[in-house]
């Protein structure tokens, strides 16, 4: 067997030249997505008003397993991917863990994570449309800087409409989407009709996730030229994140490696989509068995306690309905929650594999999870975003557990980005300042009672 | 010929597994350091009641062509190393230039910069010394950074002396080493003798790197099994960036690549001297010719117009005198400086090789330098560091050349590190704020008058 290295690189002539759509494999298909007022599926017409025309048809196909990625896409990858699959020989040793613990890094790109991987093909596509620019909002400002750096690429404009309070409390990352020469507005803003209706409704708010998808929307349905991106949650988006789970399976396969154990942190689900595709294709089609886990955040925990149901994508109930694990699209996790994964649903294609019984999933508190990134830093060198720390989290978890029952286990996990403009968070837990929270039966019950009544 | 990929990544067995020390080929070596009382060359002895005994001895050291890397310092580079020699082909393209572009990549790792192949090393010998601890100054917080990653990975404490101003205005900074375990404290400060008559003769000072080294020096004299360590200027530290250059040259070598060119920026010369190293080798031996060229900012020109002379190494006159390019110990750049590189000196290795004509040094403005920056950014994907982005303003506009003169040259520069805790200077540039300031001729004059007075 051949020694593996510290960090499997593939050759830029081994990175893979489709991506794959896990749904061509499952039987049961994810529900389709309905249009609010008629409770009718979305036709490609009707998605295409918003969407790019080969995005929304990205969107819809539920049944072609390979897309290959245009040259152009590929000649941008060539930049930062392959990615590395790390072997974790250091945290092995710091554990005395005979399992074999391997992550796949994403986050060495100046976006800081995977984001990129689709903000490049929507905006290509975009631009191949002939359109002038795209919308989008961002929170923490990773999809914000991704999509920035793609429209630069491609020279589109690019118009981010960034949660008011983010705005305010991270002007670095603001100034990394300027730097590429993108439009970040602070919302909500007085320069949409739903900006200026929130700000006299609420004077004074700092704003939130689901005004600004809205407000997003809204300046993209009204400028000639313009479509609206998300840089989660669709399932166009985990067909472009598949590039992660099959240069991860390559790396595996070119060292002979068989995972055992798959570990993916889950917000909207496009890492964890991305990441675990070929393997749950597999799974789906009979041919080997993986042990997939979600991660996700006790205050915020969709998968663990969520209802699956149709619900709304966006706070502000402007875009279409998508049957998914979902905390009601008025659920918002307790101010105190630092560690991102912040969407009250998941990735429909995410939500039927788990119901399938295809995945499990474990929520995690947030100090224990800045535990172990605090960990991870000093002995991987790497420090990681929050939201891959809670992968790190559960793998360090079982490589314990293996140290316990002898496993030579292989553990695999996605570390989808570093931390370096999350500083804030890790201030808090320096200082011994930050504190979990866990919604309450009855919070969330309260939440349940507002999903919108579809049969 | 094989195709040449968008990255050169070398195997980590083809990882260099010696150091190259370039004064082992010059002919006439780098003037000793003094002692500035006896004025007269420090010995073993004197340097290793402040630095660790291996790192002195190397310090020392003129005539041993290679030092072999220990091998829990090449397991620790294994964790980033190899990194990349990019072909900067979309740049290439966007200039529309013959020439070759490839740049050696550092930025890939927590500290952001090429510093940590030295803080790893230093950390190392200290552990092995059987010491408890390091102290050391940080100005920009590269340095720091780099070494609370390296000591926490050794379990070494470490305390670094940050400049108030600093302290204050990267916060985030401050965090990332806090996360790894440093005690960072802002200087001067009341813990040592020298930080507290500071802070009486100036109050509310928000202090200088002369005077950070001053207390980080005392506070490593002061305690037991402490040592003070060094991020640039010294031998020892150009001896572990050498690294660098052997990589870049194995890389190229395995394509059959001969470098025209070698450009790499210039502040205390650890990056460049590390770069160049193996070049400025073979040209000493007589085997290879090549172009190799310093950048350095306007505002602190040591090269370009400083004096070949002894000096302090130090603005708080307490370190060993050096024979180097200066500007004086005293010379302080303007505070709208941004872009880093503010060292008053050079180190004296590529002050001897720079006064034998084996480079030749230019100098720009940071407001070019931003521009380039940014342009390179959207381009190429990096968010360079303002330090890297003088090296990226001479490449690119020796490409343009190039694209007039029809010359296929092949450029190499060291994009030293990633600009993302430089936003502040970014947004100022972005905001269109930035100036630029070269200091006059009887600035110059005024700060020469105080070298000190070494026949």
């Amino acid at each position: 067997m051949k020694t593996i290295p510290y960090k499997i690189y593939l050759e830029e002539s081994e990175m893979p030249d489709k991506w794959y759509n896990v749904r061509a494999d499952m039987k049961k298909k994810p529900a389709p997505i309905l249009d609010p007022g008629t409770l009718k599926p979305v036709s490609l017409a009707q998605l295409s008003a918003i969407f790019c025309e080969e995005l929304a048809r990205q969107e819809l196909d539920d049944t072609t397993a390979y897309f290959p990625i245009p040259e152009e896409i590929r000649n941008f990858y060539r930049m930062y991917r392959p990615s590395p699959l790390v072997r974790a020989y250091c945290l092995e040793e710091h554990l005395k863990t005979p399992a074999h613990i391997y992550y796949k890094f994403e986050g060495n790109n100046t976006s800081g994570s995977h984001k990129l991987n689709s903000a490049i093909a929507q905006a290509y596509y975009a631009k191949k449309q002939g359109l002038r620019g795209v919308t989008t909002e961002t929170g923490a400002g990773q999809w914000g800087t991704a999509l920035s750096m793609a429209c630069a690429y491609f020279d589109l404009d690019c118009q981010v409409y960034m949660v008011k309070c983010s705005y305010e409390q991270k002007p670095f990352r603001r100034e990394v989407m300027r730097t590429y020469g993108a439009k970040v507005t602070p919302s909500p803003s007085m320069e949409t009709e739903v900006g200026r209706r929130i700000n006299a409704e609420f004077p004074g708010t700092t704003g939130s996730l689901g005004c600004a998808i809205s407000e997003a929307v809204e300046a993209a349905v009204t400028q000639e030229g313009y479509r609206y991106v998300l840089g989660s949650v669709l399932s166009q988006v985990l067909l472009h994140q598949s590039i992660i789970g099959l240069e991860t399976k390559a790396a595996l396969d070119k060292y002979g490696i068989k995972a055992d154990m798959i570990i993916g942190c889950a917000g909207g689900g496009s890492n964890l989509g991305g990441l675990i595709s070929p393997f749950a294709g597999e799974m789906l089609r009979g041919t080997a068995e993986y042990e997939i886990v979600a991660v996700e955040p006790a205050s915020c925990p969709s998968l663990t306690r969520g209802r699956y149901a149709y619900d709304f994508c966006d706070t502000g109930k402007v875009c279409p309905l998508s049957k998914m694990y979902t905390l009601g699209c008025g659920f918002i996790p307790s101010a105190n929650h630092a560690g991102g994964l912040r969407y009250h649903g998941m990735s429909s294609v995410v939500s039927e594999l788990y119901d399938q019984g295809l995945l499990t999933a474990r929520s995690v508190e947030q100090t224990e999870v800045f535990e172990a990134a605090t960990r991870f830093a000093r002995i991987e060198g790497i420090l990681p975003a929050p939201e891959s720390s809670h992968a790190i989290k559960v793998a360090m978890d079982e490589a314990v557990r293996c140290r316990e029952t002898g496993e030579e286990k292989n553990i695999v996990f996605g570390l989808t980005g570093t931390g370096y403009f999350d500083m804030v968070a890790y201030q808090k837990y320096n200082d011994g300042e930050m504190q979990d929270h866990v919604p309450s039966d009855e919070e969330l019950e309260k939440s349940f009672a507002q999903l919108p009544k579809v049969l």
